[in-house]
């Protein structure tokens, strides 16, 4: 690394059209935070916004708030100002319950909407929740099954037979950040006359997605990675305009109800897009998430991906120019254009080393059974971040400071 | 209204054993709040707990929070908090998702407990998302029926069948606040060979519940009402014990999984009550639950059961002294031992009567179509807001306040 190079990033910096936005940040000066694939950093909107919600609304004008403030809409406005960053028009998102919850009404969604098919296609490689869903959505449904790429077959375009009903596809892997071609793909399950579900967990908020030109018929996403929503801030639910009104999903409650307050004694689904409700909302959390997502107004998605695709590319580099020789195996895409805002590394001591590197500052996380894994969030990040991300990890290698017993300790949540 | 009454009604506040938890909540000193039942009162420390969360740990520990400040561990923490509340020995509740979402959990593991058997019973007069869920879950079931207490048959009781697997009760209903007995009923269920799921959010924090004792097999709650957990804070299931491991329930997601963190393909249900958790859950939302919680330890469930029918007694009288032969019809049970913690009045012109108390400065709330109700939370009103909530009333129907034109514009939130 010559003094040439860090002249030549600290200049990357200078010129970054998004360089403003890491001021709206809540960012601790002496840290690098490459996690906000698990956790996003909250704006100070979001924290300004969560403590009026806290302090007048609840607080102040109580049960009124419902009304006054706009608590019951949330989910539709939330959801549409997602829409604009996810490629979908109005009135066809909503934010709503969790990824996992909102996984199990697409697959019943589309399972209803093909009957006489019982084939729901996932991948082997996927976070695993998506796995777990579909193994509950075949138990309440007769003779369905689940079929896993890389497990039952090669890849999804060679699985699909005239028995998929639906496939259920994640737009970024969670662990090597594989992107997916959303177009090409739903296209294939169109032609094999299934429906595409799509999981953008580690896409929205990341780069562009085009759920409406790609013709996905439905898709979940998280709002507390990218978006910035808050822990476990509440999850959206897509279904394409076509499929609203026709599509059906067991979890009928009472936010679902085409008359929610008539209290009718039998269950009439909305015939929007609010049928993919069901219960009551955490409506702090989902306060926060709304302070969360004022910072994308005006924000270039093409700049975005830009960005993070020059982050990811500089940190490849820089990891793999110091780091030759010391147990390294990338393991995302090497390609930008196949790769989301991620960049994994296995290493054989991935716990350890993980450890180590948060003690020296830098933030990452650590996935089983050995990968080392960065998210690269281009809100906030710049590219002086990534220069010292890469030289922390050279120091913790070459000094092999991650054999500090102190490092093999390991935590319940990983 | 004698001054003796008066004096004798502010005696009743002084000599009351739980008049010192008032201070704890934050409550606009000009109004009368009775609207408990619907959104509960925020006390300070649930306000101060979320505030740390937001700054302290989403803000300062990022990621880090799961392990360090708890926040994975949450949903089993709260859950034997508020089984302490409602008669649970640890282990067997779990604070995650909302109710209906829960009940969709509950309905479907007893309907897999009693395989052969296809009726779930409930009541015509529940809240609506019981039945509206109890109507998607029938819809996942081949063969399975919804039969309504008031509806397809006279009384619970008298429709237990030997085809009945499940019968879904609220334990307080939401309109009346008739209270049912949880003890024999459940027998009754029971003897007929079917599984009792009770619903308690009307009850949780209102009055004393045995689930335990009474040997429910589910239930389910909410915990933004009697527990003041704030706007659609997280609801909570409780499986008994003797069906723990065995109970299955189809929305298994990673939260619920024996090993969330080895990142299998498989599900594997964990074989505790964590099995009824699913995905990721609102942290804010529930740090300020967990902050509400708080105010429960050392309170006395039995004065609180005192103290609630002392206010419910007395705004019954009340009412009916002041405002005889003013259109109001008492809805509630008059026997304190067949009411929870709640008084309805019926009334032709319900919706423009509680928009004029609402301006008088009593907070109560509409039930369609033509239903005042009052909630009475005992941890933080008096006799006296009693009484002035009595005057209020009658003042707005001797005067005919009601009529004034700005109180008959619906809005959308009832």
């Amino acid at each position: 690394m010559t003094l040439f190079d860090r002249i030549e990033i600290e200049a990357m910096d200078a010129r970054d059209p998004l360089r403003g936005l890491r001021d709206a940040f809540v960012l601790a000066p002496d840290e690098v935070y490459l996690d906000g694939n698990s956790l996003g950093v909250p704006t100070h909107a979001a924290q300004a916004e969560l403590l009026r919600a806290a302090r007048d609304e609840w607080g102040g004008d109580l049960i009124r708030s419902w009304n006054k403030a706009g608590w019951f809409d949330l989910p539709v406005e939330l959801g549409d100002r997602i829409g604009r960053l996810i490629g979908a028009a109005p009135g066809q998102v909503v934010v709503s319950d969790t990824t996992s919850v909102n996984i199990y009404k697409a697959l019943h969604a589309a399972m209803a909407l093909r009957p006489g098919r019982r084939t729901i296609l996932a991948e082997g490689g996927s976070f695993p929740t998506d796995l777990y869903i579909a193994e509950g959505v075949v138990s309440t449904l007769p003779g369905a099954r689940l079929r896993l790429e890389g497990v039952d077959g090669p890849a999804i375009e060679q699985m699909l037979d005239g028995d998929v009903a639906a496939v259920l596809v994640n737009h970024v892997n969670y662990k090597t950040g594989a992107l997916r071609d959303m177009a090409a793909l739903t296209a294939r399950i169109h032609a094999a006359g299934a429906l595409a579900i799509w999981d953008l967990c580690h896409s929205a908020g990341a780069l562009p997605v085009e759920l409406d030109a790609a013709g996905a018929d439905f898709a979940v996403g998280c709002t507390y990675k990218y978006l910035n929503g808050g822990p476990g801030s509440p999850a959206f639910v897509y279904a394409a305009q076509r499929h609203l009104g026709q599509a059906r999903q067991p979890l009928s409650g009472w936010w679902g109800h085409a008359r929610p307050f008539a209290f009718e004694t039998g269950y009439e689904g909305d015939p929007g897009i609010r049928r993919f409700q069901c219960g009551t909302q955490p409506i702090l959390s989902m306060r926060a998430l709304q302070g969360a997502l004022a910072i994308w107004d005006g924000v270039d998605m093409a700049a975005l991906r830009a960005k993070s695709l020059a982050l990811t590319d500089l940190f490849i580099q820089q990891v793999e120019a110091r780091c030759a020789g010391l147990g390294l195996r990338l393991e995302s895409p090497r390609d930008g254009e196949q790769r989301g805002s991620q960049v994994a590394f296995g290493h054989d001591h991935a716990w350890q080393v993980m450890q180590a590197l948060i003690a020296g500052g830098v933030i990452g996380d650590f996935r089983a059974p050995a990968t080392l894994r960065f998210g690269f969030a281009p809100l906030y990040l710049r590219h002086m971040d990534v220069l010292r991300a890469a030289e922390t990890l050279e120091q913790v290698l070459k000094s092999e400071s991650w054999r500090d017993p102190r490092f093999a300790a390991r935590s319940a949540v990983t």
